[in-house]
């Protein structure tokens, strides 16, 4: 598709086209908008559940997958034991003056990268119309952007900074807010030090407002609280993947960036179980020859950008990707994007650093995709290892293991500790359960060494917490030995990999990647969505309002609702070449037309929306063809070879 | 079906086989739990995603609606617009030594209805074995339960607050607990007056804290701000209609009853824009003889609950229903609710009396579904009027309007004020835009009066809001006179038909009426979900585990697969008629049982999960039979016709 890239992308007539059609628009917008809200008009919402519904087929039938649905309401100790109510936070400034808050990570980006832009161009370098689109914006809030040349170490400084942004911590971002005079942009005034926000929406559950909530941050929570019913759904069988499809929430400083940045947005996130000792995939074989473009975490530490080609296959092998069921997902999140409409050409799958990883992480993998606003996490392919699981066991002292049958029953030598609880109770009174729970909750380790003590002393004295001075426990009241025991059956937490899709930034890249305007007219654009995930299928579209064409659509409309594919007629009173124009902004990949000849003997053409190539046969025919390419994944030149070329001078007319 | 009702239904024993097969649980049950709170298990997630997935083809796709998409976090303006601000709420009541909190409504009728049971009781009436087993669960929170004899008017005044009481106030629902000596029901200890508590969760949108927003209460709003869009999307044709499916909130003050009544639910909802001159719909004729069990409010405020049964037709030719739209969309409701499993003897449409319509309605028919919990209102379906646009349109100066030109030209003759601009600003200096303001929204009628005023004083003399004393205005100043206009174009706000379904309170009301038990066994429990809906369709079983089955499991599964059947395999060593029992409860409603013939000759049986009628054919000829009879609407005699019936003694051991 090389005419694609004759007339070159802007992002202003993208988002123009995509508010005109309605595929998305700012909430509220009649009472002004809320900065980080968008409602989905008819193409966006049915792009979007196309997607939604590609990606049910691609992984939760695929794999058999347990889908849950759980509330978005969360209360407040959830998610203080998942570590959310303390961690989940960025850094904000405040001006006091104004009232301004502004994210700090973004604030520091933000004013060296226009500071850069000065330098560039007072070298009298050239400027991307990107980063002059992105000027022109900021000029009106960013009143320091002037052409001033910096020293070349002030640039580099400045570049290292730039490159490591997301990994700062609040204090250092503070330090560097004054190191570099980082004010309020607009007004020069100065800021306070960066303070954490938490971006969890707060509420109040029931009336008496005892019961604080969060709106869930993640879907992931409720399949973990889930878990063992999960498996008993599962049959007890490991390993196994839950999903979750369903709104979170994430209350931003300061969203911008469209679709890209929001505080509500659709998520689909899956969890899959696996033993700890072995992560290995049964399925890895059917990947592993996929090629994939990695940026490593060494690569990114050695000040580098330079993308790793290599198969998921050698990226396992080499242990650049730490696991197969890890290498699983991520060669199969690779084609699932690439289904939708994702350019292979703009995707990568870069590594988290190890300092900005999630709290829960232990390693992690970003599908990224590349679009006019840089390089967007899309895709989060985590291992969160055994953390959640832990934690929430811990706290509520329930089990969220899995019970294994060994297949051999094995012996293991271990310290137990033999409490006499006749006598232990009259000697330390109240104070029997702490000690009984000191004792209990020993390593091996300190058994061995109070076993040790025990029988050298005939007793032994320890400190436990709440007694005051020291515990003397006498060898009349504990024994403590290694006794060798058969055990028949294993049990483990198990680790969660967890694939974690963003589906409005994976939409909105796609939109990216798949606009374009004709080069014999830059004010027609064209959506080349896939037509699996189109929003409408076909356009139905009369030549003439005549008497005679109407019975005809209404057959063809039965024809395309009985075989259920989305469509629309268009019997409007403007030109063929401007209805066709209009749904080629909406992303329609076929069209229907409908003259006096479909009068005569009942054929009808049907043009393909990229080329605008046009076949023409019979109803049942082109219906088909519809089909085979739509739903068969066939291709143009498959599908229609059947049929007869058709050429028209005035289609585009 | 006759053998259903054999074995009496018991909620009990529904909620235990719903909960063991995680259809739903309550959501953070190892932290204790939340009241209100639900989470959908993987059958329970099927079950909901296919009943969205008919209601997205009964109704967008057969009627062409605009889907859309809006977000759940919403502005206090906006909803303080709406009115949802000021009357989104119910009563409740304070006891204040224990903090306890108690609806108001409901309170007065528990304790009501528990005295009413004790009479019953003290007269030695019998309790049906649905209002014992309330009482049992009651009887730990509702002290005063004793077996009193009450006076024969005392019932009868009961039985006639409980009839009424979805109407009353709050200060009337006050009166009731002082009259009748209502008290905390566990403690006997006094309550404070009822106070309003309004149901939506709030929360700040931004880090400011400046922003109040709500979680929706419905899905409504949304589609209402972006009116004008959509009639754009629909080439500004009327009628037209939106719909959207997404979660909703109610912060409910004591939720009980299951899934009844919750704090987070899912709905669907379509928005009818339709010309408030002509409520007829185009397809009115074809539900127009749909015979339904109507409750108008004529028999409700007659003191009687007879249900009249008619065709939609007469009742809208009768009044009964005020307009074909609205009768149109209850057929079209009680068609959708027969298609997904309801059970038609359990469903009535029930109209609002005016006391207890939504403040937005000016008409509304309730769809109840008949459960043990009583008559549970599951869709609604309310003519709003152009209640809705016109409060947005007044707040935000935007017109949410329909412009449609007329066939003809309208000559109209209106008074019209021609004000003299260049003298106002010099007399009337600061107060000349309020006086201008004045003028301009004076009605047709008013402006009569001051026409004559004008012409008779050659001045008028009116007092305007924020100008203190008279304003005189002369007639050198101001011209006020009748015109003749040619009007080209027609411009109204559109009213509004809203279907509204809670889906949760569908499903429950579903398991309720295809919930039952084998007469020869009553642990023996079905749910008798249709095809279409039934979280699986198929159960794969081999005969048994012998290594010669293991390729026919992978073929067949191969086979559905393709098909995009959603079907289990189960191979676990329990008897046949257990791993059938397990999924007559889970409503997969057929069977594919591979044995040793198949391993011969290709051939397995499908069994039918409510008859247990086996047949057998080849792989092909069952999935085709699975296929006509899930996704054709053919009966199982009709999709099986072809096939050999197949009988065996030992299925069901």
């Amino acid at each position: 598709m090389s005419t694609r890239t004759t007339v070159p992308f802007s992002r202003e007539t993208l988002e123009q086209v995509l508010k005109r059609r309605f595929f998305f628009a700012p909430s509220f917008e009649i009472y002004g908008g809320v900065s980080g809200l968008y409602d989905y008009g008819p193409p966006g919402c049915a792009f979007q559940a196309n997607v939604v519904d590609t990606w049910r087929k691609h992984f939760i039938l695929e794999e058999d997958m347990l889908e849950v649905d759980c509330t978005m309401l969360t209360p407040h100790e959830v998610l203080k034991t998942s570590g959310h109510v303390d961690k989940f936070a960025d850094w904000m400034c405040r001006d006091l003056k104004t009232g301004e808050i502004f994210r700090a990570d973004h604030l520091v980006e933000e004013v060296l990268e226009a500071r850069l832009k000065g330098d560039k161009a007072a070298r009298g370098q050239a400027v991307t119309e990107e980063e002059d689109e992105d000027k022109k914006k900021r000029k009106k809030k960013v009143k320091e952007i002037k052409n001033i040349k910096l020293d070349d170490e002030v640039v580099k400084e400045y570049e290292t900074v730039l490159n490591q942004i997301d990994g700062f911590s609040g204090p250092q971002l503070g330090e560097l807010i004054t190191k570099y005079n980082i004010t309020n942009p607009a007004t020069g005034g100065p800021l306070e030090p960066p303070v954490e926000f938490n971006l969890m929406f707060e509420t109040a559950i029931g009336p008496s407002g005892q019961l604080k909530g969060y709106l869930r941050p993640e879907t992931a929570q409720g399949q973990f609280l889930n878990f063992s019913k999960l498996l008993e759904c599962n049959n007890e069988k490991m390993p196994f993947a839950s999903a979750s499809i369903g709104k979170s929430f994430r209350n931003e400083i300061s969203p911008r960036a469209g679709l890209l940045r929001v505080r509500e947005f659709l998520m689909a996130e899956i969890e899959h179980f696996v033993d700890p000792e072995n992560k290995n995939h049964p399925r890895f074989a059917e990947v592993e020859n996929t090629k994939l473009r990695f940026l490593p975490k060494s690569v990114q530490e050695a000040g580098s950008n330079e993308l790793v080609e290599k198969t998921i296959g050698e990226a396992v092998s080499s242990g650049m990707v730490d696991n197969q069921t890890l290498g699983y997902f991520i060669a199969r999140i690779y084609h699932f994007l690439l289904k939708i409409g994702v350019d292979p050409q703009r995707l990568r799958f870069r590594q988290h650093l190890s300092n900005e990883m999630a709290h829960y992480a232990s390693d992690c993998w970003d599908a990224e995709l590349h679009t006019s606003y840089g390089w967007i996490e899309c895709v989060g392919c985590a291992d969160r290892s055994a953390y959640d699981l832990s934690v929430h066991a811990a706290r509520t002292n329930e089990k969220l293991v899995v019970r294994q049958a060994l297949p051999e029953p094995v012996t293991v030598e271990k310290f137990e500790v033999d409490i006499d609880k006749k006598k232990f109770g009259p000697k330390f009174r109240k104070d029997a359960g702490a000690v009984t729970k000191y004792l209990e909750e020993r390593t091996q380790c300190e058994l061995e060494d109070l076993a040790q003590e025990l029988s050298a002393n005939g007793k032994i004295v320890v400190q436990v917490k709440g007694i005051e001075g020291d515990v003397e426990i006498g060898s009349d009241l504990v024994k403590i030995a290694k006794v060798k025991r058969t055990e028949h059956v294993r049990e483990f937490t198990p680790n969660v990999i967890e694939p974690s899709f963003g589906i409005g930034r994976i939409l909105y890249s796609i939109f990216e990647h798949q606009f374009w305007s004709r080069p014999e007219d830059k004010d027609r654009s064209v959506l080349s969505l896939p037509p699996l995930v189109a929003p409408t299928k076909v356009l139905v579209v009369p030549l003439s309002s005549h008497a005679d064409l109407l019975p005809l659509v209404k057959k063809i409309s039965a024809v395309l609702r009985k075989e259920q594919i989305p469509f629309k007629v268009d019997d409007s009173s403007a030109s063929i070449g401007k209805r066709y124009a209009r749904n080629d902004e909406l992303g329609t990949p076929f069209g229907i037309t409908i003259d006096f000849d479909t009068a005569k003997d009942g054929s009808v053409t049907l043009r393909e929306r990229d080329s605008t190539k046009q076949v023409r046969g019979s109803v049942e025919d082109i219906v088909r063809a519809v089909k085979e390419i739509t739903y068969g994944g066939v291709s143009w030149a498959e599908g229609t070879s059947k049929l007869t070329p058709f050429e028209t001078q005035s289609e585009e007319a």
